[in-house]
């Protein structure tokens, strides 16, 4: 089984061609779509969403991410072992929130002419290099011959949640489509009964809740997510339009039990 | 075979984290997307584009629809058995307008511990509880052993068509990608040469075609799409930005043999 | 194998009713969506698109193509069969492009009923008359059980690129998602260094790079991209939105080595 996340979006047929380049390898694979609709060139949220999802796939899966500013330049291509899954794409950071939660065993540069058609573009690794690469994959070939071993990747930079007295500060990891503002604070629903918010220099106090339908509708709460993070939400509103804040905005959040 | 339909579009992972419980579950299943993007909430929206689509699909597939602004509350999760096909989903009427087209056979509640991970969020059923579902039906788990049959499932709201004195009363159903405008009103197109249409207060006199390209391009019709209803539409442009018209506005309609 | 490309989007269920329809006549089929998101009507996009996408496809696919301005009116519905592929949709020059790249040998007429269900909708051959082709074709039946063969069909209208005194003077026959603005013009990029392009009447100096990240963010550049023809881009940036050019606009290019 092969999974597909990238920027290419569905208009054109980028996304195409890479299916295509796979099925010729490799007719008989399963590809999934994770999302083609990453925001343009941006590493970190390409990252977040693949490691959303890329635990809910089945042991031996190999999942094929292209958000890569960088094609064509030095940067290099990699695959990434883990326990349960693979992981192919640019040596950016892309991938590496997803690899770790799976435990990195071996990390190797994509290099072997073997696995690659003879004339390869400029401009879109994608279907030229990462597609044949995943496909021979999903196909048995052992990650150690796509190339040398590395010791290092490129890490994705977020912000590091810091706790002092009792205030947790932490960033705006991901929009959603709902407008839920998912943060990278994890935490602990227990006995909290309210919740205090900073967001752009103003605070809010939200009730905090088990799921969106528990407040009337319009009503803002905070809840655990289905990521397992802490997320602001409307109960059937937008909480992006309401509050006017963006990805990467720093958050910052005290409890009341 | 499994379709999905949700109003969860394709920007974030919540669809692909849906087909990888499923294809953990069972690795051979076909997953056919319906649509992701019902206008989000929007049970009825749900509920008339998988009545639209539901009937072309082989016997045996098993619909899995999430349009769900309960998640989380006393809302019942459900499984209805018809003739054809099985449908998992929320008990807020989604469901239902496909189902009764196929000839509801038993209605079940979901709660069968057996056919759930251990760990379910509050806010994501559609992968924690509707997913897994659906897998171990398109596996073969009899609906039966789902969960207790119920009696009754939540009904979706429709405008109802009424004829009076030859006017017909009904209301705009759905608005498609081309700006077409379909109503819920069925008809026999027989020997009708002409149509009269109100519409925001406004009364328009409309030839009855047979297909689009029929008139001139950018010429206002009206025709009995395929989906079985009355359509008004303009050939090779948007009626729905020309007669500034929305979803669930009261249509009337005469005839001119 | 079957690909699919429409001007139909998602929003609505009218890719998941040709699905399904085909599933029904051939439950192992593969599809694959190349795009839906044509520009509606925008016979000469989709012609790109495919043309773009088909190639990487393994030998044996049938490409289904529905962007079907003429659907319902006297426009024949054909099947091509070249030597790798074949290529089902309306004879309005859609198919056409894809289908030259690949030596097309016979083009039949679309017609006979035993390949259509008994009733056929006015409003959606796509889902009526081309999938079922193309389930069938894809099932093993020989292209010409289909209908009569025919001599002609209709070509899609591009400019000519021309050449003259060293200008060379072409289009813009796509703008992808990236903005990026894709010309007809294909060149040997050997020893050039610098591009003088005008556009709208506006004339610049572009470097002439091998990949998008050879330059700076935000920096002006021109190159072969992906498709093989020359592209005029920024990396890291929108190409479309800094020189208000859309496509089908002109363009005229000389080089400096």
């Amino acid at each position: 089984m092969i999974t597909l996340t990238s920027d290419f979006g569905f208009k054109d047929s980028y996304v195409a061609q890479m299916k295509g380049t796979i099925l010729t390898i490799n007719p008989k694979a399963t590809i999934v779509d994770i999302t083609h609709d990453v925001e343009k060139f941006n590493v970190r949220m390409g990252a977040f969403i693949l490691a959303s999802a890329a635990s809910f796939f089945p042991k031996g899966t190999v999942h094929l991410v292209v958000v890569d500013p960088g094609v064509g330049t030095e940067r290099r291509a990699i695959v990434i072992q883990t326990k349960k899954a693979l992981f192919v794409g640019p040596d950016n950071g892309v991938l590496m929130l997803a690899a770790e939660k799976m435990g990195i065993e071996h990390t190797y540069q994509l290099a072997n002419p073997k696995f690659r058609p003879q004339k390869i573009s400029n401009t879109f690794h994608g279907r030229d290099i990462f597609a044949p690469a995943a496909a021979y994959l999903d196909n048995g070939v052992e990650p150690s011959e796509v190339g040398p071993e590395i010791e290092e990747a490129v890490e994705p930079k977020f912000v590091i949640v810091k706790n002092k007295d009792n205030i947790i500060k932490g960033e705006i990891l991901h929009i959603d489509g709902f407008g839920n503002l998912i943060t990278n604070i994890t935490m602990q629903a227990a006995s909290i009964k309210e919740i205090c918010v900073n967001l752009q220099n103003q605070t809010f106090t939200l009730p905090f809740c088990k799921t969106y339908g528990q407040m009337q509708a319009k009503q803002s709460i905070a809840l655990v997510g289905s990521h397992g993070f802490l997320e602001i939400a409307i109960n059937q509103g937008n909480a992006a339009h309401k509050f006017q804040v963006k990805v990467g905005d720093t958050v910052e959040v005290g409890f009341r039990t």
